[in-house]
C-alpha cells in the first residue's frame, strides 16, 4: 500500500511538472511567439500531451490507484479524496487512444492559428475545414469516453463535473427568457432611449497605469505572477508560484482592458490561493469546475469594479491618470458608464446583463452541431439568426460573429456553460459575502480589498477540489445553483439605474 | 538496416523537440518569469533534460547506432556524416548517469536566480556555495567524461569540439601578450590621453528605435524571430522558425544596448539561415562548434556595426531618432565614440581591443579552479588580481569583477574561451569576405547587407555541421585559427584612429 501511494503521489507530481511546461508552451504561443513558430509549436504541445497521456493511462499507475480502491476504508481521507479522484480521470483517459489525443493536440494547435488568420481576414471559409476537423474528433471524443445521457453531458464534464444538459437547458430557458424580458424592460425606458455611448478613449500608457494600480489594490502578489498582452486574455499557471495573466491594450477605449484585467485577476488569485500544503502537487490541488474558477473572475470584474463603492475609490484616481479624458467623469458617471446596458456583438465586451445571452446562444449552436442538425458551413448563418433573435441586432461580418472566440479553434465544446453558471455562482457568492460583511461597502470605497481576499480565500480556494463546486456554493450559500439570485442581482442594480 | 536509420531519425527529430521546448523553458526563465517562479522552473528543466538523456542514452538508440556503424561504407554519405557524428555524442552522453545529469541541471537553475541576487546585493558570498557545488559537478563531469590529456580538454570539448588547453594555452599566451602590449602603445599615446567619454545618453524608446532601425537592415524576419530583454543578452532557438535573441535597454548610454543588439542578432541569422533541408532535425543541422557562432555575432557587432562606413549610413540615422543628444555627432565622431579603447570591468561592454583579454582571465581562473590551485572563496581576490595585472585597473566590487557573467552560474566551464576564438574567426572572415568583394564599404555605407548575409550563408550558414569548424575556415579563409590575422585587422583599426 505504501510503495502504490508513494507511486501515485510522484506520478501526479510529475504530471503537474508536464502541466507547468504545457502551461508555458501555450502562454507563449499567444503572447509573445513569432508567427510561423505555430507548426514546431503544435509538435512540442502534441509530445508533451503524449507524454501526459502516456503517464495518466499506464498500467502501472492504474494497477495501484485499484489496489488502493480496493482497500479505500483502510486509507487516510487525504489519500482515499485523492485515490477516488484521480482513479475517476485516469478511466476516462485510459479510454483515449495515445494517437486521438495527439491527433487532438496537433489539429487544435494549427487551427489555433489558423483562427487567427481567418478573423483578421474576417474570413470563415480558412477557418471552416479546421473546425470541421474538430467537430468530428468531439464527436469521435464522445464515443470513446460515453458517459451516460446526451453525448453532450461527456464534453461538458471535462470542464463542470457532474453537470449534464437536462440541468442547463432547464436553468437556461428560464434564465434567457428572464434575461430577453429584463433587456426589454430596460430598452424602453427613457433613459436607455437617451444613454449615449461614453467616448472615453484612454491611450495604451494611461491603460496600462490603470490596470496596474487596480492590481495593486487587488494585491496580486508580482513575484509570483505577471500580466502580459495577447489577443484574447487568459490566465495559466506554470506552477504554484507562477500564475500568468493576460489583457489587451489595444481594442480602442478603455474599459475593455480594464475589466479583462480585473476577470484575470481574479483567476490569477485564485490559482495563486488555492490550496497547496499536503495536496500540493495533487489532483485535489485543482478548482473543483471551471464553473467555480468563473465565478472568481466575475466575482472581481462585475460585483467589484462594475460596483458604485468601487468608482468612488477609483474616479479620483483617473483623474490623476488621465485628467483631460476624465474631467467631467464623477463617481456616479463612472458607475453609469461601466454599467451601461447595450446589446453588442463580442461577447467579451458585453455588459452584466446580455452576457448571459451571448454563452447560451454559444450552447445552443454546440449541441445544433453535435446532433448534426447544422452543419459547420451553416454556422455562420445560424449564429447571426440568434444574435438577432436574442438581441435585436444583427452582425455585419463574422469578425463580429462566429469568429470572435477562440474556443472552437482549441476544442474547447462544452466550456462556453461555464461561463455562464460561474456568472451565476459570483452572484451568489457575492450576497453572501455581503451578508456576512456589513462594512463591505465601507471597505470597497476605500481601496481596500483585502477582506474579501481573505473571504474568498476561507470559502473557495482553500477547498480546492476537497469538495465539488456544488458542495462548495452549498456550503457557503446555503444552496446550489440558482439563476434566481442573479435575476435580482441584476434587477437590483439596473432597475434604479434605468429607473424602471 | 532501414530500420535502424528510420529509429535514429526519429530520435534526433523528438530530441529536436524536446531541446525546444528547453530553449523556451530557459529564455522564459531570463526573460519574463516571476522571481518565484525558479524552483518550479528547475523541476521542468531538469525533467525535460533527463527526458532528453533517457533518449539519447537508451541501448536502443545505442545498439541502432553500432549496427549502422559497423556497415558504415554501405551508408549514404548523409547517413554516415549523422550516424558518426550521433554515435560520438551518444557514447560521452552514455557515460553519464542519469541522476548526476538532473543535479547539474536543477542545481544550475537554482544557482542562476542566486547570482542574479547575488550580483544585484554585490554579495559573493550568497553565490559562493552554489559555485562551489558547481565546480565539484564539473570535476565528477570530468571523471565521468575523461576525455584524453588534461581534465578541461573534456570541457572544452563540449563546445569546441577537438580544442584542446595546449592550443589555447599556446594561443592566448601570444595574444595576451600582443593585446597588452598594443594597450600599452595606444594608452600613451596623445589622442588616448586627450580622449573623454562620449556621453551619449539615449533613453529606452530612442534605443529600442535604433535597434529596430539596425534589426530591419540586416534583414531580421520577425516572423521568425523576436527581440526581448534579459540581464545578460543572449540567443536561443525554439525550432527553426522561432530564434529568439534579447538586449538590454537599461544599462546607461546606448552602446550597450545597440552593440548587444547586433551581435545577438548576427547569433540569430546564423540559427535562422543553418543548414536544414535533408539535414533538418539532425545532428548535423547544428553549429559545428561555439567559436564558429560566436564569430557571427562577432562578425556583425564588430567588423561590421564599428566599421567606418557603417556609421556613414546610420548617423544620419540618429540625428532622426534623437536630434539633440546626435547634434554634434557625424560619421567620423560615430566612428571614434564607438572604438574608443578603454580599460574597463564589465567583458559584455570592453571595446574590440581589450575584450580578449577578459576571456583569458576567465580562461586562466578555470584551469587554476580545476587544478585545485585556487578556491572558489579566493576567487574574487584572483580575479580583481588578474584585471589590475592585464588592464590595469582595478574592480571596485564583485558586481563589476567576478559576479558579472552567469556563464559559472549555468556550469558553462570551458565555454568562455570560445568568445576569443570567434572573435579571431570574426576577422579571418572578415578579411576574406573584403578580398572577395572589392564593392564592401560601399554596400555597407549604403545600410546594404544583403551581400554580407548571403556570403555568410554561403561559407559558414549552409555547411551546418557537414564541416567541422577548423574545416569550414580552411576552405573559405585558406588557414585554420590564426591569431596574427585578429590582431593585423586591430593594428590597422587603431594605429590610425590613435595616430600611433
Amino acid at each position: 500500500m505504501k510503495e502504490s501511494l508513494n507511486y501515485i503521489y510522484k506520478e501526479q507530481k510529475e504530471v503537474s511538472i508536464y502541466g507547468g511546461i504545457a502551461a508555458l508552451l501555450g502562454w507563449d504561443q499567444m503572447t509573445y511567439m513569432p508567427s510561423k513558430g505555430s507548426e514546431e509549436r503544435a509538435e512540442q504541445l502534441s509530445l508533451v500531451s503524449r507524454l501526459v497521456h502516456e503517464r495518466v493511462t499506464s498500467e502501472t499507475l492504474y494497477n495501484h490507484l485499484k489496489k488502493l480502491n480496493d482497500v479505500a476504508n483502510s486509507l487516510t481521507k487525504k489519500d482515499s479524496l485523492v485515490v477516488t479522484k484521480l482513479l475517476r480521470d485516469v478511466e476516462k483517459a485510459r479510454k483515449l487512444p495515445a494517437e486521438f489525443v495527439e491527433k487532438m493536440t496537433r489539429t487544435t494547435s494549427i487551427a489555433y492559428g489558423i483562427w487567427q488568420e481567418a478573423r483578421e481576414k474576417n474570413d470563415f471559409t480558412l477557418f471552416q475545414p479546421h473546425l470541421e476537423q474538430i467537430v468530428e474528433l468531439e464527436k469521435q471524443y464522445y464515443d470513446y469516453i460515453k458517459l451516460p445521457g446526451h453525448p453532450y453531458n461527456t464534453l461538458l464534464d471535462d470542464y463542470e463535473e457532474g453537470m449534464t444538459v437536462e440541468v442547463l437547458q432547464k436553468e437556461f430557458s428560464i434564465l434567457r427568457k428572464q434575461l430577453v424580458e429584463l433587456l426589454q424592460t430596460i430598452t424602453t425606458t427613457e433613459l436607455y432611449q437617451r444613454q449615449r455611448p461614453v467616448p472615453l478613449t484612454l491611450n495604451s500608457i494611461q491603460q496600462k497605469e490603470s490596470c496596474s494600480i487596480l492590481l495593486k489594490h487587488m494585491n496580486i502578489p508580482f513575484d509570483r505572477a505577471r500580466l502580459d498582452i495577447s489577443t484574447h486574455p487568459f490566465t495559466t499557471s506554470m506552477g504554484d508560484d507562477d500564475v500568468r495573466f493576460t489583457t489587451n491594450y489595444e481594442r480602442g477605449g478603455f474599459f475593455s482592458s480594464f475589466f479583462s484585467t480585473a476577470h484575470e485577476a481574479g483567476h490569477a488569485l485564485y490559482e495563486l490561493g488555492i490550496l497547496k500544503g499536503e495536496y500540493k502537487d495533487t489532483i485535489i490541488s485543482n478548482a473543483p469546475s471551471l464553473g467555480i474558477h468563473e465565478s472568481q473572475s466575475r466575482f472581481w470584474e462585475n460585483m467589484i469594479a462594475r460596483s458604485k463603492p468601487f468608482w468612488s475609490f477609483f474616479s479620483p484616481l483617473f483623474q490623476k491618470i488621465a485628467p483631460d479624458e476624465c474631467k467631467t467623469m464623477n463617481t456616479e458617471t463612472w458607475y453609469q458608464a461601466v454599467n451601461q446596458v447595450r446589446p453588442s456583438f463580442i461577447r467579451t465586451e458585453a455588459d452584466e446583463l446580455t452576457y448571459c445571452l451571448h454563452v447560451i446562444l454559444r450552447f445552443e449552436l454546440e449541441l445544433d452541431l453535435l446532433e448534426d442538425k447544422i452543419t459547420v458551413a451553416e454556422l455562420p448563418a445560424r449564429w447571426n439568426q440568434k444574435v438577432t433573435e436574442f438581441l435585436g441586432i444583427t452582425p455585419k461580418n463574422d469578425r463580429e460573429g462566429v469568429l470572435q472566440d477562440m474556443h472552437w479553434s482549441g476544442g474547447d465544446f462544452g466550456y462556453f456553460p461555464t461561463y455562464a453558471i460561474g456568472t451565476m455562482y459570483a452572484s451568489q457568492l457575492f450576497r453572501q459575502f455581503k451578508k456576512e460583511h456589513q462594512t463591505a461597502n465601507d471597505e470597497i470605497s476605500q481601496g481596500d480589498f483585502s477582506n474579501i481576499l481573505q473571504w474568498l480565500s476561507d470559502h473557495v480556494y482553500q477547498y480546492g477540489s476537497l469538495m465539488t463546486a456544488d458542495e462548495i456554493i452549498k456550503q457557503t450559500c446555503g444552496e446550489g445553483l440558482n439563476s434566481k439570485i442573479f435575476i435580482g442581482y441584476l434587477k437590483e442594480k439596473y432597475y434604479p439605474l434605468y429607473e424602471v
